[in-house]
């Protein structure tokens, strides 16, 4: 045990902040750390882009269907960014065949989301605190129009931060030992009763933060959230297509 | 600056380990610093299979191309998994309609590869070292078989960690004012020029390293790997589709 670990295993999501800038030198360390995590084949196919405009802050507010973002002193998207780099190879007046695959695609998505994984580690150890917002999803095609990204981008997620002006409780996960398997994936029979202590667990976080829901338990947030459809999210394939992405599936 | 930021910022991979194993207290530390990682919609939708098996490590091993993989002390492969939990709902009895549309797929992708990169600076922090493995994704197919996925789970990335028998230098990054922009994508007319310095200092890097290549070059390397096909790994969206999920993708 360390001080970085013990922070992560306190990690919490803050939606509520203080009305308080953060610093331009924070920032720029945290774009650091950003730039020093792995990245696939070095190619470092991702890019961020910083919301400082109110009416767009409002915009992706209404997108995420979360009220609070608008109110949070730092926002940034991560974008999957092939579109740099394409171009160059473009400016050596080179004929790039294979730029637009999926493969490229998902390096992107992936250097995208470790390096925002690895700022919010940094940002909860000076103290700050961090909202994941996978909402940006909710329609990517909006997204991507706000933002003004060129073909052979997309959005990945968003990033909010800020000083923290709430303490939530940590908030229960299922035991890791559901999720963790040796040499090959282990499939049970009997998950309902291996995560009943789970569910209690889950109803009583939150009874005791006075947030008592019809869906408390974690089985019942399962079914609402597997049945849950959002036309535009899950047609996803079909904007990554149309930033030039080739999905190359067989029709 | 913090001890946590100082090391983030000296990232370095490690791909040569020293034959000491890492201790189960460690392993189980690791494994809590995972699941107290953020993830979307509260679902947890991703697993880790660890790979012990010295045949399923060679295994691996070939499908990335890489002859040190065999010889990693800790392999663990981070995986989708909406299985779990459409398990947890049929279980219930409920008919479940979305669990396989492209959005979960997505989410239960930035889980897990989130999860995986706050193992890694975990294990950073711990003066262990740690290699990204993008490589499984060459054949999707063939790690779905070997480490027996059910439908609904796919492979996201390796991560191989032990005792580091090496020192690398810190490799350097494209200036980061290149990937953050605000409000808008910033459209350059001369990245040619902007990473100019880059191109130089990957050049004296790998003179450094008494490794000079033909593709010293940022700006060569990025020819290569966007022209690089690999016909499995483009077709990645067909085995998502194998898998059981949806690609909702018109034709």
């Amino acid at each position: 045990m360390n001080i970085t670990i013990e922070k992560q295993l306190k990690h919490r999501t803050i939606r509520k902040f203080k009305d308080k800038k953060v610093d331009k030198s924070i920032l720029k360390l945290l774009s650091e750390v950003s730039n020093h995590t792995a990245t696939s084949v070095g190619m470092q196919s991702y890019s961020i882009i910083r919301i400082t405009d109110i009416e767009k802050k409002e915009s992706i507010s209404k997108i995420c269907n979360q009220d609070y973002i608008k109110d949070i002193p730092e926002l940034l998207i991560f974008i999957v960014d092939i579109f740099r780099n394409s171009q160059i190879a473009k400016e050596q007046g080179e004929a790039i065949l294979n730029k637009n695959t999926m493969d490229k695609f998902f390096q992107g998505f992936t250097d995208g989301a470790i390096a925002c994984q690895n700022m919010v580690v940094a940002i909860e150890s000076l103290e700050l605190g961090a909202v994941y917002l996978g909402g940006i999803l909710n329609d990517p095609g909006a997204i991507i129009e706000l933002l003004g990204l060129p073909k052979l981008t997309f959005p990945i997620v968003g990033l909010g931060f800020g000083y923290p002006d709430q303490t939530p409780q940590l908030k229960p996960r299922m035991n890791i030992e559901l999720k963790i398997f040796e040499n090959v994936y282990d499939i049970k029979d009997n998950y309902m009763a291996l995560i009943e202590d789970y569910d209690s667990t889950m109803k009583a976080y939150y009874t005791s933060r006075g947030d008592a829901k019809e869906l408390d338990k974690f089985s019942q947030q399962v079914i609402f959230q597997l049945n849950r459809e959002n036309t535009k999210r899950s047609k996803i394939l079909n904007e990554i297509e149309k930033q030039g992405f080739n999905l190359k599936v067989k029709c």
